[in-house]
């Protein structure tokens, strides 16, 4: 029979070394507090249902195996043994009741999306029992009325505004400004109006029975794994549903017993700068949902950032120095176990210190980068751990603009410093209207109170989030870290007026729609637009790329076609171009007239005259690239879209281009409509225009190795053009288009008396090509696996018409994830490796590569790494991510 | 060293085994030449180069390996050491000059498409001696201006209008009517201004050395194979342009030597009936080129053909008895060696029968099937050997309507029945216009005087044609019954002047656009349409089709959706349905408004009610078919077309929809807007829609399961059906909507109280779920390959856009056959292989079917065979094709 209860806490951590960190089986949560009771630590006992039972939940339509029962029972034995008290237990006398706390604890953590359940175990007769032996009846009461109200929330799904709106009658009635003034005979009276509101709302009495209420928190939290937020989380951070979420049980600890009671969480290093400083907050007499919920603003963890902030409150190094000494302990021991940066959290219980949860800590992409380089200073990870250590999509942050500090700036306010980077946007006081109008193309600052797991899909589309409130562990920061967004946090001085659309800074109203500017990295929040300068890659940047580069096995090289973008990829790393598409260039506003000549000829000469047009334009394109890439290879795919792309489509267009075209409108409509197409993807492209219009193919090739020799002639070093026919499906295309390549590269050389080495290969993007791929490498000295179409026409699945399902195929777990983002390894992968093997056996030392989008994706990276690609090719920002992710493949596959 | 020349004739033939009546290498004319030459009868000696030369003649860039000089001289020096001539020979006494024929002759026959040049070996000196030796001065100056005349056209590519033109005036001037009032010094008058005419279009002198004469004409046929008609002929017949021809040289022998001489083809069996007869015409005193070409009316082979003919002109076997009987002795042991109807030419030569050629004859498909089951009864072939006779695709010539013989018609005229079958349609006078006017949807008769090789496309356009002048074996005959068009030749009482767009038959004149009708089964020519009947499927037909039946392992169903079109599959042998699609009983005109309105509804309850009023509908579209199939699987495809197709898409037509469907205009526009794709082939369609939509695939299975319980209470035996989900890529989809069938199921059968089997599976059509097949098949009871689709994504071409390249992919040789006609083997093959492995590893039992169109296609069915599918799927016309196509491939797969 399958186990799905491990107990941990007082001495016991079941499930060996199976479950042992085993974050898979108990989650992330549970997995963690096990190995830190196995490790000696004060951690209160519990149990953890392990994200088994949520998969076998949901499989057998949301019921549990019969076994459980007695498994749960065991668990809840367990912590009565341990901490002396009886779930459900009415003794005025003696330890008191057992509370728990059941908390949902997924793989990786889902800050905020999930479901948790505080002080259950309190009824009508043990919140007595627990008043009487913890000699507190208004800490008692206080503990009964917050744990109606959440598990109404939570388990009953009753509007929480009922509650609130009852509270805060009470706290009017009675002339109370805060919860704190409320006394036992207020929160009893509270404790009976929500009981009413229970039996009202809900057609039955608030349950009585402990394990009624076990069992429905339980429930409620494997139910809000299925929740829409929880969903949304998922999709946007990669995370499979079939992964599940396991329940934690524990007993209850508080920090909200008086003055010697105290609740924080804490980062062993900084988790934004990476600095070696414990950093963290920490609120007396409070319970810890009151630290992350951002509702009061907590205090520092230590003396030095208290006044680095000149903040008053103590930090607790000076209010609680014993209890802090033991905490910096405790931090120092879980860095040496975890060897990583820890997420803490604690409890301070009348003077005993309780850990309640430690999680490698999440962090900024700098801070990162300064801890993984630190720690192997500090011989605590090796040069490998540290390169497996930086996710390679964390360092996009350090590869975007920050504020130029030359630039004049109208600082309004500072808040917190929550993510960094610096950003740009329209102000929008809503998460639809920010997506809605992200759409649009603005560029947004979402600007909240605060926010809410509700306002993720916003977070999303902005490209900044600032905040009214909040601390820097708040859902704001915490979610703006975890995507990459700049984020200010907490900037009190903020009046937001959602309604009204108005945004009040001291005398100045901003409004829906205004300019503003945040920096999260120091907090500014400033007015209009501030213009940025390109960051250094330098630094701990650059010790970790050499570290890659010296890890990693394939070349990375970058998807360009200007000379900007050549260069801005050869500064981050690039050796080479890996796709350079000719048609952006057809499109340039002084060369599109003639591209239109030559779709609208009548014959042949016809193109050919206008052709003659393109070629100076074409080669100074190929000149430039060339110089930037000196030495190095350049893949040129030759025209690949079909034609009808090159004409107008709106009807106010026609005259226009008839005129400059030099033809009647009526000829330019003719053509645009016998060039239309049903299905332009599968349509007349690639080399199929080379195969029908073979002169337009000979003037490209005719550009390249022009411009090739001009600049082997002037900077003495040749690039190695490497020609690229596009669609082929099959071996003859590539036969026929090879040939003309080469005799115009034959001509070319002879015109010049020089020559240069060249290749001539294919993109491999036709489900036919991979199957064909034997005989086509016969003709072809390189293959570039075009992901991009290949998951279009293996899936079946247009990209540009995809969003309609696509979405809905994620959230329902059809695809994992979005097969345009990260490739499709079980489907799309196998023809990658049908081609890669059959190419390979035709020519042993065929090139490979990628060029689709997936080359900058690291999951794709690493099957590329996997199968053995001779080089990734991503857009010039993703190079650095690139660079990482082929170093953390070829150490993974060791 | 590669042998590239093989001769044969005077006891000699060249290659051994590997050579003997291997047509792939000496092309279908030289390996009967060499096979008849070893077989003993008279065959003038000569020698072939094989089609290898042809292939490494253009992989040379159309040069000749060294080694060829020497073989060639070998191969005359053989045909002079047998015939006792020398090549050039200019003596006036002994044999005589050697004067030879080069024709091609490729893998498959290819008639009038490729070319040959007579008389070869001819110049100023050796004429004079060909004169002498055969004492006809005539015979030799008339061959010496035919050898020019020839030579210039085809090996020089001079204008022939300009030979014929200097005929006429000779003709003319001396008051000549025919080319046999011609005198000697006519005819040598004649060849030096045909010399004139060369020099001053060709700028040199006609070749007067006799081996560049050879070299030339040998260069000329292989080019031939790459000029246009003949990849127009090609491409229409699926010959394959890498197959090439070869050449042969052949010794000249003369039926134009006099009276004693003649010329002649024949058919050992009836080639239009099949009857057990000799069948053939001959010219008295002509060379061979004049039967064919259709300009002299030739006379009848047998006197039994000549009386049943009411023709005047002796017979062969009445006018020259003794040569007649040692042709039907001919006749008889090459039927015998061939074990097959043979068609064949010969040439009489001053008394002296000389055999120039036998193959295969061509035949329709009734007189296939009557030769076939003949021979079986005359224990010359076995019933298998009878079943690979027939070529599956001519069965389509008997299974479609024959004219109503209680028509009533008006018969202007009769003909020859050249190729059987009737048709009505429009006149078109030439091959163009026929063709641009079918593209238009005309039905076209196209009436020629006679045909010639540039007309194919017009008769490949055309329902029927009909010429005034030829033969049976004329060309315009020859080409039809290849094609299977019904084809009247020779109808001399036709006056057509094509330029005034007039067709006189007697006193009656019709344009252009008149209506007629031709019965090439009789000949007869009518006024107007004549309405048609359903063949009769009994007799031969029958006959083979049991036969067939009895040796085919695979199933036969059909793709239907209309009960019409069940029937009339059922009634030709169909065993179930393998594809009903049920989008086009959406678009019927009383049911389109409530599939708008649920298309255009805002909310699921909208599509609901728009759905409710679906139900009866498509409930009553199943019962229909289900009763035509009581006892059959019936294979149905849940909607797969994306919605927009059901929306209007022309200006003029928003107004009525929107009002019909209960919306304003602008509402419907911009959901139409909303739902336009770019590529609809892979956009939101297929069980994406029942992913996204789920109740539409619910009312679908419940319209099935009622219609399929209704249908069993009724006749008290049930259809099967299997619930096809279409475009399935992942698994997930799969189990998605078949949890959704099954669950309907289980409703209605409460329902109803009543259950039958039914099977839910899915479509194989997109490369993803062929490479996932393993893991589908834990969800799908059957595969149905849906090879079209699968086409398109895997070759990644569009069917609807692809007509811009595609005939330019085939006559460049890049796909050798249109693979959406035959199956792309090659590539599309290997994923099927794939998906049938692995389904199979999954669920040995699992049902394989293919239900694209590619399951009436021969070659296509041939392939299924071999990787095991149960069944194939066609159109209800080609059941019986894919009837015979499955016997044959269980048959050769033995």
């Amino acid at each position: 029979m399958t186990q799905y209860m491990y107990r941990f806490g007082g001495g016991v951590a079941d499930g060996g070394d199976a479950a042992k960190g085993n974050k898979n089986l108990l989650g992330g949560k549970g997995a963690n507090l096990a190995e830190m009771a196995s490790i000696g630590l004060p951690v209160p006992p519990g149990f953890t249902l392990s994200t088994e039972l949520c998969a076998r939940y949901y499989e057998e339509g949301e019921s549990y195996p019969p076994s459980v029962n007695d498994e749960v029972a065991a668990g809840i034995a367990h912590i009565e043994k341990v901490t002396g008290k009886n779930f459900g237990d009415a003794n005025k006398v003696g330890n008191g009741p057992l509370l728990v706390s059941v908390r949902s604890g997924a793989r990786v953590s889902m800050p905020g999306m999930m479901d948790t359940v505080l002080n259950l175990g309190l009824n009508d007769e043990t919140v007595e029992a627990l008043a009487a032996t913890s000699g507190d009846a208004r800490f008692a009461w206080d503990s009964y009325r917050r744990f109606i109200q959440m598990y109404c929330d939570v388990v009953l799904g009753l509007d929480h505004g009922l509650f609130e709106e009852a509270l805060e009658i009470a706290k009017e009635d009675s002339g109370y400004f805060n919860d704190t003034d409320m006394q036992v005979d207020d929160w009893k009276k509270l404790v009976s109006i929500f009981k009413k509101i229970v039996e009202e709302e809900w057609g039955k009495p608030f349950p009585q029975d402990v394990n009624e209420q076990l069992w429905g928190a339980i429930t409620a939290v494997f139910g809000s794994w299925e929740c829409e937020r929880a969903r949304v989380y998922r999709r946007l951070n990669d995370i499979s549903a079939s992964w599940g979420t396991a329940v934690n049980v524990q007993a209850m600890v508080f920090g909200n017993m008086g003055d010697t009671s105290a609740t924080g969480v804490a980062f062993t290093r900084d988790p934004s700068s990476g600095e070696h400083a414990y950093y963290g907050e920490y609120l007396i007499n409070a319970q810890g949902e009151d630290v992350v919920a951002g509702i009061r603003t907590p205090q520092y963890l230590t003396k030095v950032a208290r006044e680095a902030a000149g903040a008053k409150p103590l930090s607790m190094e000076e209010a609680m120095p014993e209890i802090y000494a033991e905490l910096a302990k405790v931090f120092d021991l879980l860095e040496a176990h975890y060897r990583d940066m820890q997420d803490i959290e604690f409890t301070v219980e009348r003077g005993k210190l309780w850990m309640l949860q430690t999680r490698s800590g999440k962090r900024t992409a700098k801070a990162a980068l300064r801890i993984a380089i630190d720690m192997v200073g500090e011989k605590l990870i090796t040069e490998d751990e540290a390169i497996l250590r930086i996710d390679p999509m964390a360092l996009d942050q350090l590869l975007h603009p920050t504020l130029d500090p030359k630039a004049k700036r109208i600082v309004l306010t500072k808040g917190l410093p929550a993510s960094p980077g610096a950003a740009s946007g329209y102000i929008a006081f809503d998460a639809d209207s920010a997506e809605r109008r992200k759409e649009m193309g603005e560029s947004i600052i979402l600007v909240r109170t605060e926010t809410s797991p509700e306002d993720i899909h916003g977070m999303h589309a902005a490209k900044g989030i600032l905040t009214a409130r909040g601390g820097m562990t708040s859902h704001a920061a915490v979610v703006a870290r975890g995507m990459g967004r700049p984020c200010v946090s907490g900037a009190g001085a903020l009046l937001i007026d959602a309604k009204a659309g108005t945004l009040r800074i001291g005398d100045k109203i901003y409004h829906d729609g205004d300019m503003i500017t945040i920096d999260g990295t120091t907090g500014e929040v400033m007015e209009g637009e501030v213009p940025t300068i390109q960051p250094e890659l330098v630094g701990d940047f650059g010790i970790l790329m050499e570290w890659a580069d010296k890890g990693r096995r394939m070349a990375v090289r970058t998807n360009a076609e200007t000379p900007h973008d050549a260069q801005t990829a050869r500064d981050f790393g690039a050796q080479g171009i890996g796709l350079c598409r000719t048609e952006h260039m057809f499109f340039e506003a002084s060369r599109i007239t003639a591209v239109r000549q030559m779709i609208l000829a009548n014959d042949e000469a016809g193109r050919r005259a206008a052709l003659d047009k393109l070629l100076p334009e074409q080669r100074s394109d190929f000149t430039e690239i060339f110089r930037v890439m000196t030495g190095l290879p350049v893949t040129i795919r030759l025209l690949d879209p079909p034609l009808h792309e090159f004409l107008p489509h709106a009807e106010n267009e026609f005259a226009d281009v008839a005129s400059a075209a030099g033809v009647g409108i009526d000829v330019l409509k003719q053509r645009a409509n016998e060039l239309h197409e049903f299905n332009p993807m599968l349509g007349h492209r690639g080399c199929r225009l080379g195969v029908t219009f073979p002169e337009i193919y000979e003037m490209q090739a005719r550009a390249i190795f022009e411009a090739a020799l001009d600049v082997a002639a002037e900077k003495g070093a040749a690039p190695i053009p490497e020609v690229m026919i596009p669609l082929v499906g099959t071996k003859g295309e590539l036969t026929m288009m090879k040939a003309l390549v080469n005799q115009i590269a034959e001509k070319v050389f002879e015109e010049r008396g020089n020559r240069i080495e060249y290749l001539v290969g294919t993109m491999i993007e036709l489900p036919r090509a991979a199957l064909m791929a034997d005989e086509i490498a016969e003709e072809g000295a390189f293959f570039s696996f075009g992901t991009n179409d290949l998951t279009q026409t293996t899936l079946g699945v247009s990209r540009d018409d995809a969003a309609r399902f696509l979405t809905h195929y994620v959230d329902k777990g059809i695809y994992a994830r979005d097969p345009f983002v990260s490739l499709d390894i079980e489907g799309v992968g196998q023809l990658i490796e049908i081609a890669v093997n059959k190419g390979r056996a035709t020519r042993p030392d065929i090139k490979l590569g990628i060029c689709g989008e997936h080359g900058g994706d690291p999951a794709s990276i690493a099957f590329c790494e996997q199968v053995g690609l001779d080089y990734v090719s991503a857009s010039p920002y993703r190079v650095p991510i690139a660079r990482l992710a082929a170093a953390q493949a070829a150490l993974r596959k060791g």
